[in-house]
């Protein structure tokens, strides 16, 4: 049976469910749950307003330590016509959170007084004095706290709704609550579903996929405020999704049936739904995410009150499935709980590169967000739905609607941000080619308050990335191969009239990257124009490329000779994966991506990778940490430590405008 | 003995504590610890980098239902010209997320190819065909998910000092790990000592002080990421508090001492501190809170590794202690993990009301913050180190730093918000004289997600706000006394030319609180000329104060024949409270203020609370919630429900300019 899946408008799915749930009477808070008033509930949700019980202070309190008196007795008190009160009847030591004596409705800090003994000397600083003098009248009711200073008994302490933060328990105690009423946690079931699912720590063969969706979900979940089950992994038998589906809803609010919610051979959650309840939607007009599934499926009789419960298909993709639970899931949760659904803060940004979107969709677009210079520049990741890392890279989601088709590079967009502009403002923008150390340099400056965003686009790229501004530094290796000299003059060709400073970062080698055991025998660039050799290229504009075309021009090869010449990676370690793949026989890079994927390597090659950096942000106080890493003996070791890798040129500056 | 208590400067006083930690080895990430790979590492913090073990895909993955396929044998393939590939040797079906068969390259869509029998013939959507036709020619590697797509073994997956959220472990299981190292969570003892101190929920005397600092420092540490354990009261006892601080400091991170930690008769922490360890700082110029103890304690000898461990003395007062534990703890939890510190968003704002600070103190201020047109607003709430109410309702904390002697009403200042801007623009600021309908209505906005900000500055106080553009409405109930008429002519005398439109809230009962049992037989104005009668008034400004000169003026009494008439209030509780408390025998007021505090009340007029509304503000989205309250009958019950409230007249229009 195939199950038709047809993508309708996200307004109109999630009008489906919401209406669904309103006919089920379940859009609305759950039960209230009492629960005593200690630190667990932090972050909780107040399910009914807290009025006050207690006024605080509930008695006339001394703010000071010194000695109540009636203010009216002090009257005419002048520095040089002290007035003098009996203790007893007219003064009474008090501390510091003491209740006032009923006669007295003031009190005169105890630094302001000189104590006197029974013969009116002045003793200093004792508490027992017969009587005291002073030099200044007071006011009434001066340092005193009044009873309901703070709260006044029936004054409305929090509302209905909030989620309750460290001082709110403080006001709820002193208002004279032991006990709070909060919304209970809904209950969320996670049922991953899927033959070549295998649980996290498996031995993985290919076709096997590694089940970590439901960790990632039930993470939401909590985070959300929800209590989320994780269960085992259910195979793709129709019948046996059928059953677990049933059990679930007996017990929780909410299942979440992950994935088989396309429409595929194997994806069953559909005609699941269909079967136990009603299928709502099936497909939305979202990206990423649009195999989504909304439903309600019915409890088996005798089950707790509801006879019917939502269910949520969501798409296997982990990207498709973070962001279906903020769409559908969080909001559900929000009213369950009765808070405030969570809005992300949005900031307006400038798009570094077109976006293609389909017209009908609602594009969720994960962004790199930074501030160069004045702009906050929103970079578009991965797109791929598959690619997780591009989730939790991003700093934002930059929505392109419906009826879009996209929009153009320099163009602005709303992100909504996933870190604060705090976080975002300290955020090195790295452009250009891709190197190894840029992983440790991220680390290292994580350790000094700095974030490393980069983006792989080749040296070239990198460099006209920074002529229009959209980037703090780019990593360039290109070689001039009239001169033999590395950046200078790319530098001069690409970002004319911007001053830099260019600081060497390496010296490494590059070299063929070869499967183990070299079975094809591959040991120069004369090789690759045998038949049976397959290579794989960097891609245009990439130093490494730059270099390959420099030697093979030398050496009178065509890019026509060389079979896979036109196949190219974005980064070293993507050429590397392709020949342990097999998908390729060798390709050009540096030794790093080689041992880094257990691969051979036949150097054959030196080059010097650099840091380009426009000079206002070379002096500017963000890079500052970069600077002081080259100088760093734990980074340099690090780095040192990587083959092929030469730290003596670490810092050097090749040029200064 | 008298312990010296010398305010040193914030920055000073942060470095001592770092210095002596320093020496102790101490000021620094706290071991690591190992946990398995589940939901409950949300929030935690890596203690190392994370680096992929795995690649993701680990293999090339077909990103569709289709057939696998060689590209080069699809070459040709036109829309007239279809190629035909045979299953098995030239294509394969495969569903998403299978792996290639070797020796294929990439994948067509089965939505793009025509299914053939054994004769030819075309099918329809079958998966076991005996051969394919295609009409498009497909590029390498399209539709596949090439492995390391996502994640390529070996790069780096997070840093060290993450705080992990939900996609992140998804990453991390994603790149071949079960486990992860985090951060301990460090653990905090807190003892809170006060021989005046009771649990929560004990029958309360005057001088008991309900014991709930140790509460909200717990759920600071958890909200910090820390462990807190809650010690019971331990009384002014010198050796008691000793006792009790040693046995804490051997099983933890750090000890919070609260409080005694001023310089009066029962303050020991200095001593206890001294006595068992090193005292480095007492007393810091902040506002509120420089009654601080910073220092370290020995821990007995045979204890974990460490030899001694910070204390830290929290002031008694609760905002004293929230803000000492944001000053002084926050950043230490953030280095035991290895994070960030916590910081807040920052914004500019107009002050309200001019701040008067100690020039030496960085005084932190509570404040409102609102968006009122185009103005960012900042109004300051109760200074009170006592008064935790104003913690709850601050939007943030402006920061008078030492130096300044203050801040003039007009003036910027930066504001560290606790809410996010979102919030913030729902704030509807509402300022003028008090009425218990605002707590309802507060309520009752909450649901429909508006925060109502209310400050209580009276009747004309609030309409010279509104010229002012410092709220979004007032609450009014002034009288003409020459036309019997309520608000219009004040409207017209306070803020000409602003366009308003005032609403009718309530009528109400205004008449006088007495004393339960009316002990001195209180029946009219006239009984507060008798001297034994001790009045309470409402502040200038105030439409009850009107009110109540009106009446004096009719009947010829003078302020002055009255005792108590310069005493004030600013709200009708806060009479109430005065009356409750004996410090008055009677005040004007409303009947539910009699009523929430157990009073006698005696009618004597009826008034009418209008809302005062600049039309730019009365035609906003913010109020919209607002007007749909005067029609919500679960709002009108609620206010029928208070004492002496008719609310017949609610959401008349009373002016519309």
């Amino acid at each position: 049976m195939s199950v038709y899946l047809y993508d309708i408008p996200l307004p109109e799915a999630q009008a489906r469910l919401r209406q669904a749930l309103r006919e089920a009477d379940l859009w609305r808070v759950l039960e209230a749950e009492t629960i005593p008033l200690d630190e667990h509930a932090l972050g909780r949700v107040t399910a009914e307003p807290i009025w006050a019980k207690l006024s605080s202070p509930h008695y006339h309190a001394s703010a000071m330590d010194g000695f109540a008196v009636r203010a009216v007795s002090t009257n005419g008190a002048l520095p040089a016509r002290p007035v003098t009160l009996q203790i007893g009847a007219e003064a009474e030591y008090v501390d510091t959170g003491d209740p006032l004596p009923d006669w007295a409705n003031s009190v005169i800090p105890i630094e302001n007084v000189e104590s006197l003994d029974e013969l009116g000397t002045i003793t200093g600083a004792i508490r027992d004095p017969a009587s005291i003098r002073i030099r200044a009248a007071v006011a009434p009711w001066s340092h005193v706290r009044p009873l309901g200073e703070d709260i006044v008994a029936t004054q409305l302490v929090l509302p209905a709704g909030h989620v309750l933060k460290p001082v709110d328990l403080g006001a709820i105690a002193a208002s004279g609550h032991q006990q709070i009423k909060i919304a209970r946690k809904p209950r969320v079931a996670i049922l991953p579903t899927g033959t070549e699912l295998v649980p996290i720590g498996s031995d993985l063969k290919a076709g096997d996929i590694l089940e970590y969706n439901s960790l990632v979900l039930a993470a939401q979940v909590q985070s959300m405020g929800g209590e989320p089950v994780r269960y085992p992994i259910t195979k793709d038998d129709f019948d046996l999704i059928c059953e677990r589906v049933q059990d679930a809803a007996q017990m929780h609010d909410l299942v979440l049936l992950n994935a088989g919610s396309s429409a595929g051979a194997e994806d069953f959650s559909a005609q699941v739904v269909h079967k136990l309840g009603t299928l709502l939607v099936h497909g939305v007009a979202v990206r990423p995410g649009h195999p989504v599934i909304l439903g309600m499926v019915n409890r088996r009789s005798g089950a707790t009150p509801a006879t019917k419960i939502p269910i949520i298909g969501v798409p296997g993709y982990p990207v498709s499935a973070a962001i279906t639970m903020d769409i559908f899931v969080e909001p559900l949760i929000a009213t369950w709980l009765g808070r405030r659904p969570r809005e992300l803060p949005t900031e307006t940004a400038t798009l570094t590169r077109k976006i293609v979107s389909p017209p009908g969709d609602d594009d969720f677009v994960r962004v790199a967000v930074g501030k160069v210079g004045d702009k906050l520049l929103a970079a578009p990741l991965a797109r791929g739905a598959g690619v997780i890392t591009s989730l939790v890279q991003a700093d934002g989601l930059a929505l392109i609607p419906r009826g879009a088709q996209g929009i153009e590079a320099g163009e602005k967009v709303q992100v909504s941000l996933y870190r604060s502009r705090n976080e975002i403002e300290r955020t090195i923008f790295c452009i250009g080619s891709h190197d190894l150390t840029l992983d440790l340099m991220s680390q290292f400056l994580a350790e000094h308050g700095r974030r490393l965003a980069s983006a792989n686009v080749g040296s070239q790229g990198g460099l006209i990335a920074l002529r229009r501004g959209e980037a703090h530094l780019a990593g360039s290796h290109l070689l001039n191969p009239e001169t033999g000299e590395y950046n200078i003059s790319y530098i001069r060709q690409y970002m004319p009239d911007i001053p830099v400073k260019v600081v060497a970062l390496v010296g490494r080698d590059q070299g063929l990257l070869i499967r183990r055991g070299n079975p094809k025998a591959i040991q120069s660039l004369k090789d690759l124009t045998r038949p049976e050799v397959q290579f794989v290229n960097r891609q245009r504009g990439a130093g490494t490329r730059v270099l390959l075309d420099y030697h093979l021009n030398l050496m009178t090869i065509k890019p026509g000779q060389i079979a896979g010449y036109s196949q190219e990676e974005y980064t070293h370690l993507g050429v590397a994966a392709a020949i342990a793949s097999g998908r390729a026989d060798c390709g050009l890079g540096i030794a790093a991506a080689a041992q880094a994927l257990d691969l051979e390597f036949v150097p054959l090659f030196q080059e010097r990778y650099d840091l380009v950096i426009p000079k206002q942000f070379a002096e500017a106080d963000l890079l500052a940490p970069l600077f002081e890493l080259f100088t760093n003996y734990r980074f340099r070791d690090a780095v040192a430590q990587l083959p092929g890798y030469d730290v003596s040129v670490m810092g050097a500056i090749i040029l200064e405008d």
